[in-house]
């Protein structure tokens, strides 16, 4: 029998307990013997629940349990959490968890004490929810050079992206609705403002790169300034605007940013919209691919979940999982990223477009019918630092948004 | 040093040798070790190519070195890969495999050897070229039952299918342009009558059931019926035409068939186009998820092949891919699937579209401008035997195509 603690009786802690009730009979036959959630731990109680007789207030109980070989940290958070996972790792107990905040933080620390002790430290689920990617990346994409990962890495914002862009709706009444559905939160900021998707991407790089990337060294933007004129503009140059979350590679160095996005029908990540969440990775010899699913929820996470607790109980003391080193990796500024830009200004094309290209060089008007004061146009390919040295020197533009190609 | 033999310098033969050149530091820092190529068995040789030196033309050469550990098979076809791979396992080395129609043929039998050794067959590149599936299946989605795969595998009909649908073109022209371009073989059967498709979609079966699923066995329908009038009726109903594979559970059975579908908007297949291969899965605690990339092409297919090689030097004397067994899984005859209906019939749609509907029950009648003396209609959920029957009465039906949902 292979025993675990379930740190965490939330949404996805429930999750976990009830995909291993569901599916428990192929799971124990995928490892070869019997997983049994020995302990839940929660500072509440749940009378009536059948979870109640499992549940324990006391992280001790857990550590100091020698049949405990596995623990399930889906508390969230930095704290209590890294003392938790710290101390289990150290007790010689694999930890799985979706806690994307612990991992983009403390990940190069916590894989470095589970080999030590040659154990697991997986956390499949801390980013993309349900959708397998830290495994492909550790174990299928191994004969390459991964040289760009881009993603929709956060739900909320992707389904408030797809509404704005379908419906023509604003921000906030798409804001209000995405609260009412409960796809987003009465405080979004994490969602909207990007955060969520930092980290993530903070976590991606760091495997890719086999190095330490912080998530705070990453340029984030979020989609509180999309408006339903820029979804105007998008559809008029048969794109669509997404928050990406993306990580490139130039020579041994990364350029990250999290920012929303104008993408072309052509771009894999087109057409993934409402709540799911999709990965697009780029190799030097794979080229393109592409994960797409369930970013979040209760289940599809659990799943992911369940799956890194089914490979530590058929791996208990062997370590499996690639190491990223805790040596800071130093992106590149966001000044020298190279892309094309789509601005939004205030003013007359006929009368503007040969002096804004005598400073941008050639660029490409788009107008729309009904928005009359403005117009937009396309660049062609400058550094961030160019452009916003000569952004400088227009003070109606109203809006710039970069263009993913 | 971990030496390699590559039997085959073909297409992906020299496509493995290339990502070994080209990924060699990273590829030997992901193994710990260094990755040789020490010899590439091939009947020709190949004078001034700075291959010839590991050329040997004697498969015995290969099997009686005790050097070699890991053998790469990418010849293709059952014979003499099949007698090759068996010898290589049964010497204690570990195959990697882009051959799927020995995988399909002999993957049952061919685990079994590697496990009884303790070392491994694997065969990534059989199913999806360079896209991660079938180590996704076998150790990320693992907590799941995967209830259904629905794949675009086969990258020649995929051109095809999508220059059909955007540019109307007819078959014979279309295919006339893949085999230009080098996507269709001069000759095209294996690929426009679904046969390769039917290979993988077999070897997936066998995965997700843990059983052998006989290729032939499945229900086989290439897309040579096709028409451009179909992609008229498909257009006008906001849909679009691919050839997918597709497995689905049905309690302890599995319904299987290839053949071309008719696919809404909203469904992740739908924009998979030109030569790219996608892999939709569902589990029943994951929910939806998608597997997208180049589903052939020498570099992609090698990168899976080398992956495969890495994950083995890394796992030289531990067995870590899933078994399917050899008892044989019985899949449920065709006639008992339920789907919907797009049929296209010669007559007129306001005379007869009251007995259609005493027959078919309620249907959706599809008009198209220019097509006179048909019409098209969408039945409701019939089983395939159901159809079948009632379609005899109608001896007007120009063409079936089934609906996935």
């Amino acid at each position: 029998m292979v025993n675990i603690a379930v740190l965490g009786y939330g949404t996805v802690g429930s999750g976990v307990v009830e995909v291993i009730n569901t599916n428990g009979a192929r799971i124990n036959q995928r490892i070869g013997d019997e997983l049994n959630v020995k302990y839940v731990l929660d500072l509440r109680d749940f009378p009536g629940d059948p979870i109640q007789e499992k549940i324990v207030h006391e992280f001790d109980t857990v550590v100091e349990d020698p049949d405990i070989q596995i623990v399930v940290e889906v508390m969230g958070g930095i704290e209590p959490a890294y003392t938790f996972v710290k101390r289990s790792l150290q007790a010689g107990k694999s930890v799985a968890t979706s806690n994307k905040a612990l991992v983009a933080k403390h990940g190069a620390e916590l894989l470095s004490i589970a080999r030590d002790h040659n154990i697991n430290f997986l956390f499949e689920a801390s980013v993309g929810g349900g959708i397998p990617i830290i495994r492909p990346l550790n174990s299928s994409m191994t004969a390459d050079e991964i040289e760009e990962i881009t993603g929709i890495l956060n739900g909320t914002t992707n389904y408030m992206m797809t509404k704005m862009f379908y419906e023509g709706a604003d921000y906030d009444a798409v804001l209000k609705e995405a609260q009412d559905n409960g796809y987003a939160e009465r405080n979004p900021e994490a969602d909207v403002e990007g955060y969520d998707a930092c980290r993530k991407i903070a976590i991606l790089s760091s495997l890719i790169s086999g190095q330490q990337v912080d998530f705070e060294d990453i340029y984030t933007e979020g989609i509180t300034k999309i408006t339903s004129e820029d979804m105007m503009y998008a559809k008029a140059m048969d794109m669509t605007i997404k928050l990406l979350a993306s990580s490139k590679r130039d020579g041994d160095h990364l350029h990250a940013i999290v920012a929303p996005h104008l993408l072309g029908r052509e771009h894999p990540l087109f057409n993934v919209n409402d709540v799911f969440n999709a990965i697009f990775v780029h190799g030097n010899v794979l080229g393109d691919a592409m994960f797409y699913g369930s970013g979040a929820g209760k289940l599809p996470t659990a799943s992911a979940v369940v799956a890194d607790v089914v490979d530590e109980a058929k791996h208990l003391h062997r370590n499996i999982m690639t190491m990223w080193k805790s040596d800071k990796l130093e992106l590149l500024p966001i000044e020298d990223t190279k892309k094309r830009y789509f601005v939004r200004i205030g003013g007359n094309a006929a009368v503007m477009q040969a002096y804004l290209e005598s400073r941008f060089g050639s660029i490409e008007v788009v107008e729309i019918e009904g928005l009359e004061g403005e117009f937009g146009f396309k660049t062609g390919i400058l550094s961030e630092g160019e452009y916003r040295e000569i952004a400088k020197e227009f003070p109606t533009i109203k809006g710039m948004i970069r263009i993913q190609e």
